[in-house]
């Protein structure tokens, strides 16, 4: 490991590249604006990627099948859920939403990061699973008057489903003090960059990269050589 | 606090006003680049201010009592160890150096986060006294050639002091993994950058923010009033 002409060295790039993966949950009630931070973090994060769902509720014209959703029949659901499957599950307005085990589990061992776009259920359920990679944020909206108008311009969505996410959003909300971080969106760009920096900083939590371990050793022999070779 | 023409409503600003300080500890081996990190986090951040330590070394010529250290002899410092007025102190070199209590309480409970530049004894024991209000990062240089060649650039120190700190350095490095996040300074720009998004983002934890909850409970309480006027 220690070349006595250069001696070891560890690079930023060196100690991000062997840690291991984090999951990023962002929760929040309908109409905070959680949607949009994701979006531009996905677009603008490196080695950060979606979790998939799969979901058994009908695929809105909008979307894709396996992009926005892995679009399941109830039959296929009880099988992934009996065979432990499923990272976490939860029923929301009469249809079944879920995570995948295996994908995860996969891109985090190869240090590779997953943003959740889940309730606080499916949060709870990760906790259970896997706490110490679990990094939960709980984005607020600056009012209820600001919650509801935001949701009221989504034109695909009835008045009855608003409604029903307004009631939900009631008990999420309760809920906050169970996140790791709260973030308030009265400012979509401040609320999107401290996100940011809630990813950036989880990245560099030591426990993340114990390979490093091996690498400072190495740097403390070089140096304990060079005191000897003062003597 | 709930109004119901506009709504209980909550910003950043007040959620960041509302939050309990934080004691941002920076460590690392003399030569990793920690003092100008430090330097450039005070110059650029608000709300962020020095531990002003006390220390029984005598002033360097380029040095300022009550800025760069509240300078006593050892005499004064027993009577403040004797009557607990010391939140940390060590002996590093043949002198005490120490932090003093009182200033550091009053600018957590107020909100305001402070910056400690001390080494691996003085984090512990911070650790022991007030853990959850301590945000520790270790900073470590690429390599020994480099931090051996930062040391000699500070033309001050004797070669004797060189010396010894290096030997401080074999024993701090040793303890990296008891620190909260590990930064690699290879780059000076980006580990400053990582170290700003480590206070940005401790700054958002929701355990230090525990007076948001009213505000959130407001909020909760203007959407079930709109709940049911809409039964």
């Amino acid at each position: 490991m220690s070349d006595a002409s250069t001696g070891t060295t560890v690079s930023a790039d060196e100690a991000e590249q062997q840690r291991r993966g984090l999951m990023l949950v962002l929760s929040s009630p309908s109409g905070a604006g959680k949607s949009t931070i994701a979006r531009l973090l996905l677009q603008n994060e490196d080695n950060l990627e979606l979790s998939i769902s799969v979901t058994t509720r009908p695929r809105r014209s909008s979307e894709v099948d396996g992009v926005h959703y892995h679009f399941i029949d109830p039959k296929r659901f009880e099988q992934m859920r009996d065979h432990d499957e499923l990272l976490e599950s939860a029923e929301v307005h009469g249809n079944y939403y879920a995570t995948p085990r295996g994908p995860v589990e996969e891109a985090i061992e190869n240090g590779r990061d997953i943003l959740f776009d889940i309730d606080i259920q499916g949060t709870f359920q990760l906790y259970e699973k896997m706490r110490s990679d679990v990094v939960s944020v709980f984005i607020l909206p600056p009012s209820i008057a600001e919650m509801k108008s935001r949701l009221k311009r989504r034109a695909e969505d009835a008045d009855e489903i608003i409604l029903k996410r307004m009631k939900t959003a009631v008990g999420e909300m309760r809920h906050w003090s169970e996140y790791d971080y709260v973030v308030v969106n009265d400012d979509l760009e401040r609320a999107y960059e401290n996100v940011r920096a809630i990813l950036r900083a989880e990245r560099l939590k030591q426990f993340r990269s114990p390979k490093i371990g091996p690498l400072i050793q190495g740097m403390v022999d070089d140096l304990e050589q060079e005191l000897a070779s003062q003597k």
